[in-house]
């Protein structure tokens, strides 16, 4: 979904791959296996943050990057430079054409940990050749969405504004990460290249420098009410809160009122926020400025934001910086993509990836997924991944079991099944539309409300179910009993 | 400094502002103050990590956005779009020309907290204009060299490959932190665009999937060996290391050696480092490969890579992935671009940001920053921050004191002033030349060896002395008695 503007950041990225996707390309051409048609799953194993969900986000700047996937000469003068390559292989980079399928959950989903969030069937050159850019798009979109969300649940109905883009970790941490705050529930972000190109809404104010550049706070303050008498919104901490920025802001709102205008509000940017917003709060009601709003701005997090909310802090909208942008408190997002499956005669044939760590042992196949919802109160009750040759039928009863401890199970009658994933692209080409970023953003809040509060705790929350089918569960018992015997021996 | 190649990632970044850096420029215009000459500086408050020193990193992407620095006719319409911008002001981003002085300390030095990285002097609409792309420029870059540095000490002479691309936050975190990570010492990133952009070393092997595409781990390897049979460098942790992957690895070899080629190791991704890599060492010398390599990539960072070390680990080269390329456990770098004088009438007037944090005052004033050495031992004493009209000579004795506990001081006789600082913009005309990536890398290195080895201490350094001349406190002071005086009888 494009923006009603013009953006001149499409990039060409196909070399933003890790190198051993093209020496392993090279291996699997001169090895005669290069078009042969391979499954992968990109997955993560662990909400970040000890939350019970993640927010699915990064699907369209995957579609982007996937459209623009082709090798130019500079490019293939650069791989024969590293002296790593067969021209077989510089040949077949130079004129081959996307040809994979790829599905997705769309954004704005609650997903959860061991689902396949984006699974790629194609050639081994090519679905290989992906790995990267699947992963780092949708780790950090989905890491920053999170986290937002995160953020904004705990603010509850007072705006978030995304304010980071100084912080972040390069240009696309900003831009990228402002589009992901957004999905995951911001109101707006500070970063005007964010705003053009998602069509999002953008806001700011004044900095420090704003009122030091003038010889008083209380002229820097009239200077702005002049600029703009009707969003003057001021920053009062430059020299001291409550003895300079507090008493000028009320000369200049009482100034603005004679002249017609109501003043919007002030910011402060550090301090106490609980004592400093209750002094503030409470002069401005008493001068007659009961609607002015109070935007505090340093440093916060969700852990802040609750402690001040129940501290009685005085607070209508948060300025959320480095925390969020970063997800500062846990920056990484462990997502995967790992082999699952390989096409011989036209058969799938599941493979596995074993590891002393359970948890990271894949499962195999070509899976779907389905989110299986309580049909009266239409809540989310499992997901359900399948084999793709399964299907769910509504009218019979579905029994749910747990994959480690078996004997667990669920008996569903009044159920309803929905299939998680779109097919994004189909033999190469796209097949899928993505919404705009504020209907991602809409979306998301909507499949959130279809989660149980034990699931949307802010601490130790309720694990939400990810079950396996019986033939997923099956297939790869089967596979980790064949190697357990190999290796059991030995 | 460009690759030998074309990159196609020369990209404009003029609308990554904060959204009030325009907010202001339309007001600094209609107060007939838009070209009023101003001083920002671009420093930092505290070492990550509780290490001693940071990298410098940065400067070469800062110099390509300011080279870059216009407005589109697009650009214009979205902030047309907006509502918030005078015709006025919009006229004058769509003609204007960028006419800063700007000052930064080159690439790859150490630096410390509270001095200048960079100072820009200039109307007051542009400097402030360029507050979000240096913070995020430098901040980010600055952040990932210090990391990497950190990890690169750690691992001795034992080189170090950046791998963390699928985990950065975004593509440019992907990329230029794989810059940064080789200007802190990483000898290769598996970025493989980076290498491109940037004419660094690539590395990279096989993943798992490699393995797994073929019905067999030793069928695989062999595999491998036929495409790189003077680089066979396998990765043994798909099944089980020391089951499967190890004797595997080991047949292979000896089949390879009896084609005339010498394999060059293994990779270990999963598992116990010093028990593995300990027991791979015994089979391979054992078998007669005393000379192949172990590289070792599991989530590693200095204090994992330090403990295996002394634990007998036995490796020869690490991958460093998510948590070097997010700098997750320190994962933001808090630089701030603050306002420090104005001009009027030639005269230049120091100005100031007052906080209760007494470590958030600025240091106010346009200056300029010595690096004291030791003449003898060419080691860093302090960094001495001056008044830009001060010059030191170094026939005279230098005398250093506290600008806290001003009564400590140290006189200096035998001593080198190094200035610190290059104008790289005179009246917006770059007038500098970037050095190569690799040769950064190199001058990094030189320089840290210039510290003593109290401040290169891993766990509580010594905090490096970055002192104040006295022209500069006496500003400072005289500066903060006065808003203190104004204050403290309210």
């Amino acid at each position: 979904m494009k923006s009603r503007f013009d953006v001149r950041n499409d990039r060409d990225l196909t070399m933003l791959v890790d190198f051993y996707e093209l020496t392993m390309g090279n291996s699997y051409l001169s090895e005669g296996v290069g078009d042969q048609i391979v499954y992968f799953d990109m997955y993560f194993r662990r909400v970040p943050d000890g939350g019970g969900y993640c927010i699915m986000a990064g699907v369209d700047q995957l579609i982007e990057y996937l459209e623009n996937l082709r090798f130019t000469e500079e490019d293939i003068n650069y791989l024969r430079s590293t002296k790593s390559f067969s021209e077989k292989f510089l040949d077949y980079l130079s004129t081959f054409r996307f040809s994979c399928d790829v599905w997705a959950i769309p954004e704005g989903y609650p997903v959860f940990p061991n689902e396949p969030l984006v699974t790629v069937r194609g050639p081994a050159i090519q679905a290989q050749l992906l790995e990267t850019m699947i992963l780092v798009t949708i780790n950090h979109q989905t890491l920053i969405a999170t986290k937002a969300n995160r953020i904004c649940r705990v603010a509850g109905n007072r705006p978030v504004m995304e304010f980071g883009s100084r912080r972040a970790q390069g240009y696309d941490g900003a831009i990228y990460g402002a589009r992901a705050a957004v999905i995951g529930g911001c109101s707006a972000t500070a970063n005007t290249l964010a705003g053009m190109m998602f069509d999002i809404p953008v806001s700011g104010t004044m900095a420090h420098s704003w009122v030091q550049l003038f010889d008083s706070e209380l002229e820097a303050f009239r200077a702005w009410a002049r600029a703009y008498p009707d969003q003057c919104l001021v920053l009062i901490d430059t020299y001291n809160v409550l003895k300079s920025g507090l008493p000028n802001a009320i000369q200049v709102f009482k100034e603005l009122r004679e002249q017609g205008h109501e003043p919007m509000g002030i910011r402060i940017d550090s301090g106490d926020i609980t004592y400093l917003t209750r002094k503030v709060r409470k002069a401005l009601d008493e001068a007659g400025f009961p609607d002015t709003m109070i935007v505090i701005s340093n440093s916060l997090d969700e852990h802040i934001i609750k402690d001040v909310l129940v501290e009685g802090a005085k607070i209508n909208s948060f300025g959320v910086g480095e925390r969020l942008i970063t997800a500062r408190s846990e920056p990484v997002f462990g997502g995967v993509y790992k082999l699952v499956a390989v096409e011989k005669d036209g058969k799938i044939i599941p493979r596995i990836k074993i590891s002393e760590n359970e948890e990271k042992i894949t499962n195999p196949g070509f899976k779907k997924i389905y989110r299986i919802y309580d049909k009266d109160a239409d809540k989310a009750i499992a997901d359900l991944i399948c084999d793709e040759s399964e299907t769910i039928d509504e009218s019979k009863m579905l029994t749910l079991f747990d994959p480690v401890f078996t004997w667990k199970k669920k008996k569903l009658k009044r159920y309803k099944a929905e299939l998680l994933r779109k097919q994004i692209f189909k033999d190469g080409k796209l097949c899928y539309k993505s919404p705009s970023v504020m209907d991602i953003r809409q979306f998301a809040q909507e499949q959130v409300q279809r989660q149980w509060a034990e699931v949307l705790r802010f601490e130790n929350p309720h694990n939400y179910f990810v079950d396996l089918s019986w033939k997923v569960w099956n297939e790869k018992h089967n596979l980790l009993n064949r190697y357990s015997d190999e290796f059991s021996g030995k």
